[in-house]
């Protein structure tokens, strides 16, 4: 029984990182000896890539497949490189179907063609009708190797059947009742075997009533499916009612953690493949695009001020006191944007509540437009000893944020509706917005009341 | 059997808003019946406040308690208040002393405390016990509903007391292993009882090498042993090795999913118990605070710049240049930002490995700087046929990115070890940093080497 060690993972790199430095392969052994796939892979990432390959021949050969499936695309993708094609090949096999469809994702498209050709013609046929389904599918995430049974068994057959099983797949919490020619009838919770007489009818203990998906559901939706039932396994089923496999709870929970990283990075142009610990250039040559299109609206804003060069010229006052009405709108739009975007992501919006929706937001960017409006104008009219100026300030406040409030929210459900992502460029366009019209705000009235 | 309609909650809250303007009940009743508690929290949280209680009403009422446990801590609080605490008492009857804990941490201390009052003495000792644990950890967490079982039982024996049981808690895949005096030994799965013959022992066939966690561990920690180790329940045990409860996948994916709610909204200063249909006026209060405090780092902004004041009057090109300056450094920083703060919920980031990534992110910073800035005076040395201008620009630019890599990364860094969470914070933080360091160094720059 061990007390689990979470959080002293930052302990475990200081440690690994002490013993790869000196050189201690027993040392090394011995820390890496009982982690988890999934731990390997995040102490992997948490090292330059080139000492990845080195740490990766000291991890127990058990680990080793799953590991990659645990990194990041990108991180995987360079270790595949690093230790060769053979020490992949023959990791993958002890990995399942599923799991070979997740590596060929991964992996460069090279080595997925030599991982294919090493396999049996039953193996990689398998492989291929996992890979038939789209990329973030309830097809690619589920299971074949469910245990089924028939309606008409007694529970004493399902228990001396279970009995003989070679192997039953971790983590099965239900059996799945299928007709002769595989139809979907329902399920056997393994307890429920175990608490009813033996000569009970799998039919009569059997809940026919659950969910299923198709196949072509997205990740994210099972994930949903998952939260709102409360499972631990959720079975597979095409259109002609034939079961096709199960999703488990614990590729949900990666799904999950995925959706946080992907949530974290998102809003600054990063995708969750990032490496944290990748080499300078490409990582540089990676972030560039964002800061390019960043580039384009900054000049844009540029170009707005640019159109009072003349009234700048003579209020010098303006240049000062600009940014603080483009940084209020962008702040109040992005509220509203990041409270959008998680009412899409949760499906909380939709054609009946958007009008008042929109009333709201607008509302809020007014009355916080009125007050900032005040606070500002006061601080900006005794600053520069000019009541105008405050006047000015406050009323192209008062502008923005109504702006913010209204295209914090249209701007996510129009890219929506183009199937953009919200969460990756809904805050680029929004600031693109409130630098602009803060800069036309401001500059405008003054040029228009001021000179 | 039911194929699931996860992803058509839009279309749902559109009929139920349909039958709720229309009046009729019978098609509310028929809409809402076969939903999950998950899924009625939700959609009560998709329709404005003053709706809520009147669907509520239409809602089945095995559902009513587990759905407030489902809402956001804003939304269930006030429509405890609307509903009246009589209903809140009554729901609560169905709920686990765990849940009731849950319950008490979202409502209103009034009602608690008549939820408490209305309870018999055994099950009020026993939601205090649950109480006695800090918020969001594995003591708050835990169901104490095991079913345990003695090593020195057989399966046979296991199986009838299974059977005689009157209630086996939801998604049981396992079950405790503990001695006479509750000292946890080990697990024993569920599945394993079918697959051994009855007259095997039971400490023959259980697992002792299980992850466990003590009860203080955070939620986090909780949800990172889960995924790690693939498990669908984790023994709870005390210091001293005494079973306390267990803690099930199904909690850990709500955690997981609040996690995402949680880094959509941090960096706009919202948490995730922000209500999307709130009323105006509390929604306008709980979003100013925030914009005054970037009200005070756009202040401090405008004060640097008006340091310059008396440069930008003689050149008036730097008002309409100053912003790209601040702009860029403020996106690179924030991918160094969000970055840093993935690798810090992981645990990636240690003392071993912040040199090298410092070192990486700064030389990013260098080298993004470098390109952008030969772009950005090339531009504005023709856009104001001012050569040194152009190179002033792009001094500036490389300056303030080779900042905003350092501050990316060591501003989160210095807030996790001041135990404030830079998820929230560390994006007004470092705007500030190169807000101020983009006008300074362009501004300063400019005066130094332009007038």
């Amino acid at each position: 029984m061990s007390e689990t060690q979470a959080v002293e993972y930052e302990s475990l790199i200081d440690e690994v990182s002490a013993a790869l430095d000196a050189g201690d392969e027993a040392r090394l052994r011995d820390l890496l000896s009982d982690q988890e796939p999934a731990e390997i892979a995040l102490l992997l990432e948490s090292f330059p890539q080139e000492r990845r390959a080195t740490l990766w021949r000291h991890t127990g050969a058990e680990a080793d497949a799953e590991t990659l499936l645990h990194m990041s695309q990108d991180a995987a993708e360079q270790l595949a490189e690093d230790i060769g094609i053979e020490a992949i090949v023959e990791a993958a096999d002890q990995l399942d179907a599923t799991e070979i469809a997740e590596l060929v994702e991964v992996l460069p498209e090279e080595v997925t063609e030599d991982l294919l050709a090493a396999m049996d013609s039953l193996r990689r046929e398998q492989v291929e009708a996992v890979l038939s389904f789209a990329e973030d599918t309830a097809g690619r995430l589920m299971h074949r190797d469910t245990v089924a049974v028939r309606a008409d068994a007694t529970l004493s057959v399902v228990q001396r059947y279970l009995a003989r099983l070679p192997d039953v797949p971790d983590n099965t919490d239900q059996l799945m009742v299928v007709t002769r020619d595989k139809r979907f009838v329902g399920v056997l919770g393994v307890l429920d075997v175990l608490r009813h007489p033996p000569e009970t009818l799998v039919e009569s203990v059997m809940v026919t009533d659950v969910e299923t998906v198709t196949p072509d559901r997205s990740e994210h939706e099972v994930a949903i499916v998952f939260r709102d039932h409360d499972l631990l396994s959720l079975p597979v089923v095409d259109d002609g009612g034939i079961l096709l496999g199960r999703v488990v709870a614990e590729d949900v929970m990666d799904i999950l953690q995925w959706e946080t990283e992907r949530a974290i990075l998102a809003h600054a142009g990063l995708d969750e493949d990032e490496d944290l610990f990748a080499p300078i250039y490409p990582a540089a040559r990676a972030r560039a695009l964002w800061l390019g299109i960043n580039l384009l609206t900054a000049l844009l804003a540029s170009w707005v001020i640019g159109l009072f060069e003349a009234t700048i010229d003579r209020i010098v006052a303006l240049a000062v006191l600009m940014p603080i009405v483009a940084s209020m709108g962008g702040i109040a739009g992005s509220q509203t944007l990041s409270l959008a975007i998680r009412g899409l992501a949760l499906g909380q919006i939709a054609g009946s509540n958007t009008p008042w929706l929109l009333k709201k937001e607008v509302s809020i960017g007014l009355l916080n437009g009125l007050l900032w409006a005040l606070i500002v104008g006061l601080v900006a009219g005794y600053w520069f000893e000019d009541v105008e100026i405050g006047t000015v300030i406050g009323a192209a406040l008062v502008i923005n944020m109504l702006v913010a409030g209204f295209s914090g929210l249209l701007i996510p459900l129009l890219l929506k509706r183009m199937k953009i992502d919200p969460a990756l460029s809904g805050a680029v366009i929004l600031t693109t917005v409130t630098d602009v019209v803060g800069f036309m705000s401001f500059l405008g009235l003054a040029t228009v009341f001021l000179l």
